[in-house]
């Protein structure tokens, strides 16, 4: 296991209102995430956000959601780390900051602003029947999602294997 | 002349680089904004916002620029207003809230979170050849830009006539 | 009169709720600010940010609030340039960005942290029956506050005379 | 071990220059909140929020950084869920929303920003030769301020034992 601190971080954005595909499609990009040892970044609250979160958790991962609202206990119940900013939607900048790339599912506007922000912060945005925006790379699956994720990282940012977690 | 605050505000968003007909685009709707008395909004630094501002104040308009940075002074030199906020581009949803509506020219991706943004907060979307989104207002012309912009503000949102201004 | 961009601008700070003390305090440093030719920079809200705008509206001043939520209609009936921030009261620093100078009048705790972001921004805080904190230039009326204030703002950053106003 | 989740959040502020006697106080902050499984909170930079992460982590303790850039890496080395903002020192308000109680040290004028934050949402401050503020419960050792701080934070906000960690 790596350190935490060492660990990739892989955003999933979308709704906080998603039909059961989109959950179980954000489920399963939960898992994988958790599978390849990278943390999971989303905005911590319900929809996409949640059964992403759970996905994770199942899995044995870890997950962060930077919440709109000031209390940390806003997030959903699949979050380990709640981050609190009582910006509003104005966090979703910090979704996107705070992953070293972004996985798109589905969505509405408050998604296509992460999208934008995200390649604003020149990351990798993939993305999974969400908007069709120049710059998006579009995945057919969550495995495809997943490791077109994994590979987009550079090794400089990822995870060193060997260390002692913690 | 009405009062500043019973005043339209119209928000112009785009690139701070444009090329030149986009430019000549945003100073013809600064200069349309503020001949029907609206103020004009927008990001306060170059390329669009910058045209825009010239265009609004060249007619005797209003312009309010809500920065970036952390000082006012950062402002093009065509802003009478200048809002520093700090925020970095996370500002950008700083810019949609301050507009009753928004008008879209060209632009990349902080042009777009703008867009996202906009749409959010339930304001109309005016695009000349911009993004092409769902939910984007297409226009032919800046007059037509404009037109649908003010004709989108409510009455009640909207300046009153045969008030004294200030 | 002097361009709008090249007027001074001056912070007054102080609680949403305030005794009927502080409110005639806060607007006679309306006035005095307004009759200086000076533009009034405030939280928008109610309490000593609604009594200075309502004084220095009515000596003819220019009036902007810097707003907590996301509306600008939230603002006080005596602010021509409401300015929505959705940020909560974390748009506490903004008010110290957008005024060179602050005058803090009794007030609470968001008071206290306006004035330390004021000092952080090298910028001269006058204080009036407020937090006694090292740093504040403590002062006697409203008149000598409005005085150190504007004897504070440097020559290049204050208005210059002479000029067409807008 | 609890659930990171339920962990109790104690934040650390402080300058980020400080003498030999206020970091060495900060690590041994940093050691106890650790020792009582607690996590912690802070600024995510030098001097006393590296102080107080360094010496959690040689407790064996997580660490949360919130940082004013919009880089996650600009986190000292003892940070192991950097959360970036962008928000330069605005951010100091979301340090106080992310912690359920807060000890300061020593510190400047960002550090009375934050101690007037966490006293706005309602949240017990306790001081270590720092400003000495109506509200600031002062504290003459970190033993004392580590626990007045565990005492400060409710039951139902606090850790349960006995359930298994991740």
């Amino acid at each position: 296991m790596t350190l935490i601190r060492e660990r990739r971080r892989i955003g999933v954005i979308g709704g906080a209102r998603a039909d059961a595909g989109s959950l179980e499609t954000a489920a399963q990009l939960g898992r994988l995430i958790a599978g390849a040892g990278a943390i999971l970044v989303c905005g911590g609250l319900g929809g996409v956000m949640e059964a992403a979160a759970r996905g994770a958790q199942s899995a044995g991962g870890l997950t962060v959601g930077i919440l709109p609202g000031s209390s940390p206990s806003d997030a959903n119940p699949f979050i380990d780390v709640p981050i609190a900013t009582g910006l509003g939607f104005t966090r979703n900048s910090l979704v996107a900051m705070n992953a070293d790339v972004l996985i798109a599912i589905d969505g509405e506007y408050g998604t296509l602003s992460e999208i934008a922000f995200g390649i604003i912060l020149g990351k990798k945005v993939i993305g999974l029947g969400t908007w069709d925006i120049r710059g998006v790379l579009l995945a057919g699956s969550p495995e495809e999602a997943v490791g077109l994720a994994l590979r987009s990282v550079s090794p400089s940012d990822a995870a060193k294997d060997g260390k002692i977690g913690r």
